[in-house]
């Protein structure tokens, strides 16, 4: 996994150019894609130069104190304008770069961000927190914003402090995964939080955004990892005890955690560490049936041994992303400790799964779990390639209770399948658990299928309406960890009991009076 | 432990008449305290007539309509005038009742509470929301409130439903955690919050207190335990979907947990609920050093073993409670599993106590364990008996990160004996874990006093006091599972973040317009 700082970022696409498919890993992506998609266009695409791109002259101008932060770059700013998903990607790729922040703002310590949200509020413009902007929900998009900087964190990624005893940290939010990693190891700690974003996301975006990290269990939302917040807001800064845990009152962190932005630029946390892993126990289980292996996955996330990884893929997603053809699905398990052996742990996991139809991979082989890993750090890279080439490659992910389950699946790929149709794009969707509970798993899905280039958006604008509407019929939540931005919000405003709408109203017209900040995200902005 | 429904409520103490510290145990308990403080004045006192305290008569009359859920006897009012923290019970026996509710109301559907909630918020009436009334915060007592209603929700003690699939129930508020224990059990299920007060508290009052339970690592508080929450405010009723995971914003369920009632009335949640154990091992640990034992339960809390139990208790607490000559204290362990053996995780827990120079008692022979849980479950019966004598006996608890710990143990302890001094009552402080966390433990320190009768509320006054401001002078947090209440408010409003405060009040505001609910709780009241 290269560091982020190691290559050139990507104006249109995921991560680094260095990094991108290329050359026989290409060719036989699209080998595969064809195969499986015999109808599909798979035309290959380049993305445009900024030049042609038309972005106009910045419609603001920063106070002379804070023009050394400020950068007008067109490309600077295009690369700002979005973040990451499919529909990023894509409307990128056609020269379609509608609403660019007139600037990229990059506070060097926080009396800067007071400063920016100062100027900002004073003169009406409204405020973008940027991170690592690998957003797949619209969430660092401008839209229908009018005057707008982009606040990108990146200048403030110290580790402040190292709290051995705690095991904790001092973290500044601009901080990129690798990074932080990097800065931890020397004290034998690390966050242990990766999102498939790792590379390319902020601590500051994880916490904004809740989101899902490493563990499939307990652990699962970056939440659980926070002792506390400190949050610059335009009415003052906000800064939480270091307190393993409290019953003082509501939790303060638990309103900014989630915020995504809205309420106040998160600027540095104290975070829970874990020591590094010493003992590893992994292993993949077959099963013929999907609904054993079901019913196998919720035993083992009820049955207290706390996986580390427990990662059910449903038989697409098996073939597709771990080449592994099973009619059942296959559950990949993996359990860690810095502290005692997990062999026990694991056996006793192998029997449940015996118990439910399983058959248990032998172990040592290269087996399922680690060509499904591999795929997973290259999967953006090559839904980037997959989208030059007109494909529609998308995911979407949800939680539920177990019961609720097999008819939300069913409601999810009849209502994506149905959609794939009306669209004319023939394709499969795929479903994996990213993280299980005791109460119910967090299903991800992904679609593949073939598009009509130039019409991809709409085509998946549509099958997202349909699968999202599936989500909210079965009261399935809009989001377990990709966040709400300005995707979602149709879908979380229903999912949202009114009374709490109403408070979070309530609360951002307290803490951004202007409502300067991302305005569009969870809540209208204000007009 | 006999159940709430049993037996005859103490309007004035603790828990049930039939349950209280009487005859030979009584005659035991003041022979231990009177060598342990040999000026203690030790003079029993009684608790008056309900009929000598001059409880005047209600100022408020309920509409018709509403009529048959109310009661104005004096010994129900004064029965709900306030919770069961040694000031309360003190004057309880002096027969100072101070304000006293113009009516219990008792909802009988949620129907009713909304009827309620909207009649009061008519006539500018205050509601206190009570549920078992164990409050040692003064939680549940009018303070300076004008004219008020107690809503007590015990008639809305119902298990719902029961979702075995997802292990989860759907409860209503008011039920008592026996009975709540009695419905799950032919299920197999089990909440397993245990918290001290289990026999004579509700789900809801758990839930609005953020209260801590049975479990020593990982779910500590009840907050772990939601699925959903149900919540009558005066603007509407707030549900959240059921889920078991979600990163759609800021959580709204964490903005009711902990709200005091302050914001609206729990008056349902799913619960996630456990198997019943069927495996278990403990041990008692002994330690020469106090400083290697607390090492030795950090080492164990960032293990990663997870042990339902991890009861550190310093010397003085295993000499009172365990009775446990010990000059490093004892660490009482426990695991539990419905699943899995935990014979090995109890050997490694030993192992890392033993590193730390801790000595295992041998296994299976009564010990420090079951000796402190029997304590345990009598302390409040106790604390009554003596607070009859004039003794002072008071808990009080925190969490702090482990390298806090020491300076903050011996600030308390400092602080606690200073005012015990200048308050002229000789005592001893106690200090235990409660919980622990990889980050820090959670202390709850106990206070056992020789205090003047008549003066003893005044003299535990100023020792609160002087503790408080210690743990606030540390970062530690006024309370780990104690709640707020009206009692922690200087030190909840210090340690609050202001953004944090204006935003709860901006929305008490939203939901709570006419400040109806629980006024001084939290927040200042409206005037």
């Amino acid at each position: 996994m290269s560091a982020q700082g190691g290559g050139t970022r990507s104006w249109w696409g995921w991560g680094n150019l260095e990094d991108a498919v290329t050359g026989a890993e290409r060719k036989a992506l699209i080998g595969r894609v064809a195969a499986l998609l015999p109808d599909a266009e798979l035309v290959d695409h380049r993305p445009p130069d900024i030049g042609e791109l038309g972005v106009g002259a910045p419609r603001v101008a920063a106070p002379a104190s804070l023009d050394r932060l400020c950068s007008d770059d067109p490309a600077d700013r295009v690369g700002h304008a979005r973040g990451k998903a499919f529909r990023d990607v894509v409307r990128n790729l056609l020269g379609e770069v509608g609403e660019v922040p007139d600037l990229v703002v990059r506070p060097r310590g926080e009396r800067d961000v007071v400063d920016v949200l100062d100027w900002c509020a004073r003169a009406g413009i409204a405020v973008i927190p940027y991170g690592g902007g690998s957003s797949v929900v619209g969430g660092v998009e401008p839209r229908d914003t009018g005057q707008v900087i982009s606040l990108d964190l990146g200048e403030l990624a110290d580790v402040i402090e190292v709290d051995t005893a705690a095991r904790a940290a001092r973290i500044q939010a601009g901080i990129f995964g690798p990074a932080l990693e990097d800065r931890l190891r020397p004290h034998g700690l690390t966050l242990r939080h990766f999102p498939q974003s790792f590379e390319f996301s902020t601590l500051g975006g994880w916490l904004a955004t809740r989101s899902g990290g490493h563990y499939a269990t307990v652990l699962t939302h970056i939440d659980d990892l926070v002792e506390s917040l400190r949050v610059v807001t335009p009415a003052g800064v906000s800064e939480s005890l270091r307190l393993p845990g409290s019953g003082a009152g509501p939790s303060p962190d638990r309103l900014f955690l989630g915020s995504e932005g809205t309420l106040g630029i998160i600027t540095e946390a104290w975070m829970r560490l874990q020591a590094r892993p010493r003992r590893r126990a992994g292993a993949s289980v077959l099963f013929t049936r999907y609904d054993d292996a079901v019913t196998a996955t919720r035993a083992l996330a009820q049955s207290g041994l706390n996986p580390a990884n427990c990662r059910l893929l449903d038989p697409m997603e098996a073939l597709l992303n771990a080449g592994t053809d099973s009619p059942g699905g296959v559950l990949v398990l993996g359990f860690e400790s810095a502290d005692h052996p997990v062999e026990a742990a694991l056996e006793r996991a192998l029997e449940l799964c015996r118990d439910h139809g399983g058959s248990p991979q032998p172990p040592r082989a290269r087996n399922a779990s680690d060509t499904w890993r591999t795929a997973f750090l290259r999967m953006p890279y090559q839904r980037d390639a997959l989208a030059a080439h007109g494909m529609i490659v998308e995911t979407f992910e949800t939680a539920c209770t177990w019961g609720a389950f097999p008819a939300l699946r069913e409601a999810v790929l009849s209502a994506a399948r149905e959609a794939m149709r009306a669209a004319g794009a023939q394709g499969v969707v795929t479903c994996r658990f990213t993280h299980v509970y005791p109460d119910g798993p967090a299903p991800y899905f992904g679609v593949y299928a073939s598009g009509r280039w130039g019409s991809t958006v709409a085509q998946w604008d549509e099958i997202k309406t349909a699968v999202s509407d599936a989500l909210s019929a079965n009261s399935a939540t809009i989001t377990h960890h990709h966040a709400v931005g300005r995707d979602h919000r149709p879908w979380y405003d229903r999912q949202r009991p009114d009374p709490f709408a109403a408070a979070l109203h309530a609360v951002k017209s307290t803490l951004d009076p202007s409502g300067i900040l991302n305005p569009g995200v969870l809540l209208d902005p204000r007009r």
